[in-house]
Parts: structure tokens; C-alpha cells; sequence
């Protein structure tokens, strides 16, 4: 481990790294942790050199990690209401050298007016924490705060949040779980972040969707393409190609702090 | 051509005979035939013995035709707003012996209180006009009738007249083109159709979907299952196996009447 990490990893985390090394992420040894569907997400979004993207409750700062390698010039901000993540993103953020590319802010998706400006984004990223309540994986402390966010209805606060910050024209882009998708279409129409394209992934061809993503346009009009699905797992076993090459650069490797 | 035929068959239909010749049915030569969509929808329904059924805009009457035959013990009612279409469907009715499970209203879906009391139905089947307009295989006559509907929102129209008819718990089926899924499903909940199965159809695996089914419970809890997704066409050509269960006994032979 060298000095950098040494200073930047504390005690109860894990240091992993993507792309064989190339990015490094600071996680909760027994918190959350990212999941594929952060990766499902990230490589859904389609993003433009110069723009300025929100990625709401970016809990390790996965997302903005990710995005910021792989589209060349974009800005990234994310936004947590958790102050120990907010912390652990910023030094993961430090130790890839990447404080110029994106910025987080210790906040409530909920009084998203205190932080940003209207119509000030391009893009706004949501994977609201629906799942992270059903995971059992969380903390203690950290349940409080998320049970919070869901009684009050996450996703309806994470939706307004973007129909808030983005630019008219603007795209959101969303993973959710597939049985709540009505619920998503709904509320999406509802706050005129009309979805443009969907895409259902299921673990396999003949299984029932586990997660919908959503891009949706701020103020759009009606016309949407239901992309082909997107499934797991090949039927007799093992990633299908396309999940391979999600994957192919993306193996991660843990390593725990030893202080 | 049987004695029975010659009556029952006019100028301008044709007679096609579906499972082999075991049902027999009546369609315009030029007019609206038909499609693939009437028999994803027949086969998605999934009713009970003893069930009444309402098929809106009914047509030629296939859908009642195709599931009085899947499913023992329904009664089956249509409603169409053509006259023409109500005549021959009826004729296709007495053609197949089926005056006792089959009954062919003429009237307008938008008026449908005139027809039918409420809360009178366990299940209803939608097949908006949405396609006919967009393929122009209708003659003049037709058309004027069904843009009519479409402009007064034919699925508006057929959802509300859905939502009327049916008993609380009772279901609808819906086909519709899935670039509108979003109007589908943010009016199944607005009429309180709430979608609990959705399954979207794509020509082949890597194609952008074409339809939707959907089935809404009156007045049911949010829960979606999405099915895994229905293919046409193989990669290579031909139909998928389930394509081919579907059709193994629809293979349509037409005649015209000589008369």
C-alpha cells in the first residue's frame, strides 16, 4: 500500500480497484456497497463532452467514477445525505487524482434549492434507495437516515430534484426496480421528465425483469423506444457477452485497511 | 362451398379457416383484416370458466372467436361501432355455431353506459384502433368512423369504458404500440386499470420492441411483473418456438366468395 492510500483509507473500509487498477474506490466493509446495478446505470447513461451532470445519493461516488473515465470532459457533481460517505467519496475522488473532475456535496436530495441552482444541469443521475432497504446489507445509522428518505418517498424526491436542476431538453437517466416500474413510468410523466427509452434487464431470457432503466427528457414529448432487454446470465449459466463486456475491464479487487 | 357458407358468406369477404378448419371466419377482402396483434393479445388473456367477457371494438369478432375456443365456460360479448363489421361478424358467429357463447353489440366504446351496466364484467380486451389508422389498409369508409374515435382518444375512450364495465378485481388485456407504452400505463393508473403483467414483444431479440401487452386489475395494489420478453423472429429467420406454438394450429386458409 503506498503513502497516498495509507493517508486517504481508513479503518472499517475497503480500497477496491476497477479497470485493473487504473480507478480506485474507498467502500464500507459491511455498509452498502455498490451493486450491479450502479454499474447497470452508469453504462446507460450517454453523456456529451462539456456537460454538467448530478448524480443524486452518490453514496461512494461509483457512479461519478465511473462516468468521469469513460466520457471524456464531462463535469460531474453528486450529492449525499450520509456525512461518512460523502467523506469516503471525497478521498476516493482524491486518491485517483480526479478533485478537478467531480465535486460532492454533503446534502438532502430533498432540498435539492439549497444546493444547485434551476436548470443548471445536463443530465441528472438517479438510482434512488429503494434497494438498499431491501438489501439488509446497511448499518444501523445509515438505515435511519435512508428508512427516512423512503417514508418520505425517495423516489418522488429524487424525481423532483432533477425536474428541478435540469435544463429544459435535459435527460435523466434511472434504474429501478422492474415491479415498481408503473410507479416509475407514472411519476416520471408526472413531473414532465417524459421517458424516451426504456430497457428491462432480466437475469435470464426466460425470467421476469428485475430492473427497468429509464432515460427520460425534460419537457419531451411522447415517443419512447422500449430497447431490446438485457439479460444476466446465459441460460446455461455464466455472463451473456454483453454483461462480459461490462464487466471486462471492471474487475474489481478488495483490499482492507490494515491499520 | 357448403350450402351454410353460400348464405353466410358476401361480396368483398373472404371465408379463412383457422385450427385446421375447426373455426371459420368471416373478413373484409380489402378492408381492415386481422393482424398479428389480435392473436398476441387472444393468447396473453388468461380467463376462468364461467367468466362474462367484453371485447372492445371487437371487429371481425377474432378474439371472441380464438378464446371461446382456448377457454371452456366463457360468454363473450363484442362491441363494434362499424355496422358492417357487427353484420359479418355475426354471420362468422353462426357460421362456427357459436350464437350461444358469442354476442355481437353494435355501439360506440365511447358510449359504452348505453350498452352495458357497470360493474358487469370479469374480464375486458382492448385492441385500440391505434394501428388501423397507421397501416392504411382500411377503405374511406372506415377510416372515417376510426379517426374519429382517434381523435377523441380511442384509447382514453376504450380505458374509461374499461374501467366502467368491470368489476373491482376484474382485469383487462391491452395491446398497443410500445412507443406509446408510457400514455398505456400512465392511463391504465390514472383510470385505476393498475398493470400488474407486462410483456413487450420485439421482432427479434436485438430489435426495439413493437407491442406491449399489458393486463390491469381494476382497482389493484402496485406490483409489476414483467415477463420475460416475447420474440417473433429468430436471428436467423423464422418464427421463435413460441411463435410457432402460437400459430402451430392458425394456419389461415382464405377463400373468396364467388358469388
Amino acid at each position: 500500500m503506498d503513502k497516498n492510500q495509507q493517508v486517504l483509507q481508513k479503518n472499517g473500509e475497503t480500497l477496491d480497484e476497477l479497470f485493473c487498477g487504473r480507478l480506485k474506490i474507498l467502500q464500507k466493509t459491511f455498509g452498502y456497497r455498490f451493486s450491479i446495478d450502479a454499474l447497470l446505470l452508469a453504462n446507460f447513461c450517454r453523456l456529451q463532452e462539456g456537460e454538467r451532470v448530478l448524480d443524486l445519493g452518490t453514496g461512494s461516488a461509483v457512479i461519478p467514477l465511473l462516468l468521469v473515465r469513460r466520457w471524456e470532459g464531462v463535469q460531474l457533481v453528486g450529492i449525499d445525505i450520509q456525512e461518512e460517505f460523502v467523506d469516503m467519496a471525497r478521498r476516493s475522488i482524491a486518491l485517483n487524482g480526479l478533485s478537478d473532475r467531480i465535486e460532492i456535496r454533503l446534502g438532502d436530495v430533498g432540498d435539492i434549492r439549497a444546493h444547485f441552482e434551476e436548470r443548471s444541469f445536463a443530465a441528472v443521475i438517479l438510482n434512488p434507495p429503494y434497494r438498499r432497504l431491501d438489501s439488509g446489507r446497511i448499518n444501523r445509522d445509515n438505515q435511519k437516515a435512508l428508512a427516512r428518505h423512503e417514508l418520505r418517498g425517495a423516489l418522488a424526491d429524487f424525481l423532483a430534484a432533477a425536474a428541478y436542476v435540469l435544463k429544459k431538453g435535459g435527460r435523466c437517466y434511472v434504474i429501478y426496480p422492474a415491479r415498481r416500474a408503473v410507479e416509475l413510468i407514472f411519476r416520471m410523466r408526472k413531473h414532465r421528465l417524459e421517458p424516451k427509452r426504456l430497457r428491462v434487464v432480466h437475469s435470464r431470457a426466460d425470467s421476469e425483469g428485475q430492473f427497468v432503466l429509464a432515460e427520460g427528457i425534460k419537457e419531451g414529448g411522447e415517443e419512447l423506444a422500449v430497447l431490446p432487454p438485457l439479460f444476466i446470465y446465459e441460460a446455461e449459466g455464466g455472463y451473456t457477452p454483453e454483461m462480459e463486456d461490462l464487466f471486462r475491464d471492471i474487475s474489481v479487487s478488495s483490499r482492507t485497511a490494515s491499520g
